[in-house]
């Protein structure tokens, strides 16, 4: 039987997205088949629909933060069946074979598939993943809200793991949004002192509730030169340029300086600035699936759901446009409404 | 009775030494008075001659790299005695008592003492420390050849103890001088496959005859890209600006740029270049005391001693003048002839 998928597509570069099906063909061995019940909406998904990072092939169906129930496995997908509820994220797949892969970095292999690169994500009524890249929902989860962990989630939560944070560690969070807000709950519940790092007034009280214990205005250098020398490790999910100096200064001997926002601009690092206090600086990109699978357990644990505004998925557009004008509070979450 | 010590000084910014003598005042409670017998040349010594950190006092007694035995000691020193041989480098004090001492990072004490700042160093017949940071040298370690060890030699072999570099590590040096020359060497018998980053066609050969198994032109932006993403860890020792970019591109995933080469140009960091493969760039000073003892250890059991030149103390322009040109190979001694 020829199947067919219907979702959203935007046809040319910066475009409003359009229904759109397609025929996907046969589902890879290795493969299993979701049907969408949410999808996340993550800035990356306007990037590529701009081909801001000059990846993006069109017709492009963007959605990468999808929840759903498994309706088809392939011969070869391992430890999954028919009826599960998981969730796929920025990739869908990985080679499996090489030195990353083994390793139990799948979400550096050099060979990663990109959900929404060159083949149709989640703003649809299906979607496909390597059965690695299709993680368990912990039954605790509420769906609604889980897909943005899939994305923004693990963005945040892979470096706290992979750079030991640690629950005595004084940390920051840069950028109250999409992935912040997700950060500074992780950090919080990890038993860490969190400061978070915002210039909006409106955000200061929501991320006290949040977790945060206390707020600092990174635009403001005098409440930067106070916790000077003090903070073990800051995450930055901006994608702009702040007053790196200065916040390069606010980290403690031995602190970690972490980008996970793709700020464009390149950043001036002047090695006095790491030098003297064994300073890093660094980048990373989501997770691999064991990683993905300890956080949903942790947010399990420790009730952290991504604080989300849902729209149905059909219309997309508002939903979009709420995002591109930095609305979101604090994700966006389609529901499949196209049965 | 007072006790004079002497040596040379540079008087004013940017002089020529002259011979200096001064009253060091009573010894401290926790240090140890060292009768020099050799220092060596530190690119940090002429920074410090020219006041190019802003923080030099004159007159100023350069020299942190030194060689001696104790002469005296402290009603509180600990653990040393009389007649022993040790080694000072670039801090001779810290405060014991802080976070940083508390941990074994003493080198990133916020009060440390640096042995040529606000107090006079080894270019002279006696020196002072505290007991802490003179560190009894190994039998088989020659006193004549060892003093690079202390600031040059812990310097880049700190950072290889305190990022885990592991002999199954693919690892960079950029630049083969003073430090890059030890760099070198610790890494070869630390086990790792070394690609030493030279632009210098004299030293190709020497560099390999030191262990390097691999010699880059890294001017040459070809060479650079043939060997895109293969090294875990590459450690800079110079103080000029480089294709910082090209570098950055030629480590593997989770890999780590590491500047102890004090350049003054910032380095512009395009978070792409670093997020995409968890790329981390960090920095580090000198290392603590337990450290300088265990890289002593490493150098006297695999035989690796800095190469120098040696000049008489009383020829001390001559020795600087010759370590401004860049003509050291590859770090120049002077041998205490003062008495």
């Amino acid at each position: 039987m020829k199947s067919s998928f219907h979702g959203f597509a935007s046809l040319e570069k910066g475009k409003k997205l359009e229904s759109f099906s397609f025929d996907p063909g046969p589902l890879g061995d290795e493969q299993v088949e979701i049907a969408v019940e949410y999808c996340g909406v993550c800035h990356s998904d306007l990037s590529m629909i701009d081909n801001e990072w000059g990846m993006s092939a069109y017709p492009l169906v963007p959605g990468h933060e999808v929840v759903g129930r498994i309706v088809e496995v392939g011969g070869n997908a391992k430890g999954l069946k028919v009826g599960q509820r998981v969730g796929v994220g920025w990739f869908s797949g990985s080679c499996m074979h090489c030195a990353q892969c083994l390793s139990g970095n799948h979400n550096l292999c050099p060979n990663g598939e990109g959900t929404i690169v060159n083949r149709h994500g989640g703003f649809a009524n299906r979607v496909r993943a390597h059965w690695a890249w299709a993680t368990l929902l912990p039954e605790q989860l509420d769906g609604a809200s889980a897909g943005p962990l899939f994305c923004g989630g693990i963005t945040v939560f892979n470096p706290i793991v992979q750079f030991g944070v640690r629950p005595t560690d004084r940390v920051g969070v840069i950028g109250i949004g999409g992935l912040g807000h997700m950060a500074v709950q992780f950090l919080s519940k990890w038993g860490c002192e969190v400061f978070a790092f915002t210039s909006s007034d409106s955000k200061r009280e929501e991320a006290m509730k949040m977790g945060a214990h206390q707020i600092v205005n990174s635009r403001d250098e005098a409440q930067l030169k106070k916790i000077a020398g003090s903070l073990d490790f800051i995450i930055s999910t901006v994608n702009v340029a702040m007053p790196w100096d200065a916040i390069l200064s606010s980290l403690a001997p031995k602190g970690r300086l972490h980008l996970v926002g793709a700020v464009l601009e390149p950043i001036p690092v002047g090695a006095f600035s790491l030098i003297g206090g064994q300073k890093s600086i660094s980048g990373s990109p989501v997770g691999g699936p064991a990683t993905v699978a300890k956080m949903l357990d942790f947010a399990s644990r420790h009730k952290i759901p991504p604080i989300t505004e849902e729209f149905p998925m059909s219309q997309v557009n508002e939903a979009l446009d709420h995002v591109r004008a930095g609305k979101a509070r604090y994700r966006v979450v389609l529901k499949n409404d196209l049965g």
